[in-house]
């Protein structure tokens, strides 16, 4: 089951819930990814500590190792990895084009070598439906043509053909209770293509759908403007989700245009690379400057982390290699963003979004 | 402030409790190991859920890195690391035998070079004192001189001999409210040196005995030989640690010979492995005979990983180069051992030690 409503609007920006098999969601929302069923370094806990409701994990992976069927075996993604809130999966369409080797893609769908053990695979969309049924997520996505970027006018044309075509295939294949189908509009940076895609997908009728074929290069201008364009295509009254975005500031951005949900590695990531989001902006803890300083990551932020820790033993733990270091700017970095989306809906329940966004410039630097 | 009390005992076996500065601590006691201010992949809130009273770290590696005067501005190491329980540190002595490069050993102390950028450091048993005061322990150990094994009778006599003479000048140097300065027994396996060393320290009056020198690299049978000529020896009023151990097996036969405290980087190194302990032995996670076995860790262990994972589930972690796997198997096996702990104090409350022992034995296959 699936369920969306709008509750308020402040210019383009939705309040909204959404009701899933699994959870209540509020959005606007940031999705945490958990590639590989589990968003790396935290535990389920840590997330519902954190305030996240729900969590994006990627087909692809999951598909390669451990495989589907072990999952469903174990009584489904939910189970096998014991997170209680909801969960999207992705279709393994990006990873195919961007992770993936010695790629041949037809109508009938893609083959390509594991960029694990360099095995042969043939994902179609029936396969793909087949797959995320197993790994029974509450939201599925549809198998989609996910061109890079830059790409000319015919190749992202071509993209946007086989993406209706394999939604259509999706849909027919698509046949389970409890999990729901989301369309993904492509298109790349051309505004004619982009309504095409959108036409084409919400004459399909899916109950949610994603702007895809964005985050993938472009500067963030072209991004924005497919965003601008594409968005008000979309039925009023069905969820948007933007693909792999983003930064605070595309948080932002993309609420200001009308998106619902989002997803995106970076706050693990940056984790990993020991760089912490604060409220002026991202910092590097590595850094020989935070050595001595015995203040939290960010003075802001009332998380676990930024309670009980200091830059300087962060740094400490980065330097000496510890994986605690990891555990505590994911929490950290998941927490802000997760914290700035709560404060996005606050604001937009005020009709306050517009002074929310602009304060928010006036303290992050870039 | 340091107090110890027997309550108990059954046969050798000594039910204690130790108040230090920080915390009241049941005996006997496994201290897991935090080597650089972190129970590797641990928080603190983690080691309390756990049970953990009191953790162990290393005089050697803080002070290489991030030194010790940073701690001390931090406001000493338990609040640097955010840690509320007791806290041991070592004196390095066994590190700068065991890690360090380029060691010339005199009367006066050890020059050494650093394992992490080769820079050239001297200690002495002030020196270390000094460090171990900054650090701010509620235990801190005596600087002592740790021969490897196997070594002649000559090398084992120089080493008691320094290690009674730099005990004086530890004690001489070390006075600090709050924290408690224990002794460290050496003699490696010669049952007259462990005679002299044990006397010569009792002679100095210490809070608290440590025996040293095992664990390194000798027999179990030399170890528990050592174990069981020393810890009579040593006043019955005072807590006796032996530093180094265990495996679960050590840990029994320690208690069976009257040690009170011990340490070990195992549970987490092990974890680290991808190996868990269990009611049955240890079993190596990463076996494919684990692929799809959706039964937890360990089916007797009440702890937190075995409640809500499987053991396919952190097969998957460690095959994917997971963080979450080194983290889940930390946490069970810092929990199995600290669960020992408390079953062996409960075995000699009731007078049932021997039975506890034998019942172990026949379940815990090597």
């Amino acid at each position: 089951m699936l369920n969306f409503e709008v509750l308020q609007m402040d210019g383009k920006a939705r309040r909204g819930r959404l009701q899933t098999t699994h959870q209540m969601v509020e959005t606007p929302v940031f999705m945490p990814v958990g590639t590989q069923a589990t968003v790396k370094t935290l535990t389920p806990e840590d997330l519902q500590e954190i305030g996240v409701q729900i969590i994006l994990s990627n087909t692809y992976h999951l598909y390669l190792r451990p495989g589907a069927e072990l999952i469903e075996r174990a009584g489904g993604l939910h189970r096998f990895m014991n997170w209680p809130g909801s969960i999207l999966t992705d279709s393994g369409g990006f990873q195919v084009f961007s992770l993936s080797k010695l790629r041949q893609i037809s109508d009938e769908g893609v083959y390509f070598n594991s960029h694990i053990d360099g095995s042969r695979h043939f994902l179609t969309p029936e396969k793909v439906m087949e797959i995320e049924i197993s790994l029974g997520a509450d939201i599925a996505m549809c198998f989609d043509e996910c061109p890079p970027y830059p790409c000319t006018y015919q190749e992202a044309s071509r993209a946007v053909e086989r993406t209706s075509q394999w939604a259509r295939r999706c849909q027919a294949a698509h046949h389970q209770e409890g999990q729901a189908l989301f369309g993904i509009v492509q298109g790349s940076v051309f505004p004619e293509l982009r309504r095409q895609s959108a036409r084409e997908l919400v004459d399909l009728n899916f109950p949610g759908y994603a702007i895809g074929g964005v985050s993938v290069g472009e500067p963030k201008e072209e991004m924005y403007r497919a965003v601008e364009i594409t968005a008000p295509l979309l039925p009023d009254e069905k969820p948007r989700y933007l693909m792999g975005v983003g930064e605070p500031e595309d948080l932002l951005e993309g609420v200001a245009r009308g998106i619902d949900m989002f997803d995106c590695v970076l706050p693990t990531r940056l984790a990993r690379h020991g760089t912490a989001y604060t409220h002026q902006g991202k910092i590097t803890l590595r850094n020989a400057t935070y050595a001595e300083d015995f203040s939290p990551v960010d003075e802001e932020c009332p998380c676990y982390v930024c309670q009980n820790y200091s830059r300087a033993y962060i740094r400490h733990l980065i330097k000496a290699g510890e994986i605690l270091a990891l555990r505590l700017l994911s929490y950290h970095n998941v927490y802000f963003l997760a914290k700035l989306m709560e404060n996005i809906r606050s604001a937009i329940e005020k009709g306050q979004f517009t002074d929310f966004y602009q304060k928010f410039y006036q303290q992050y630097k870039f």
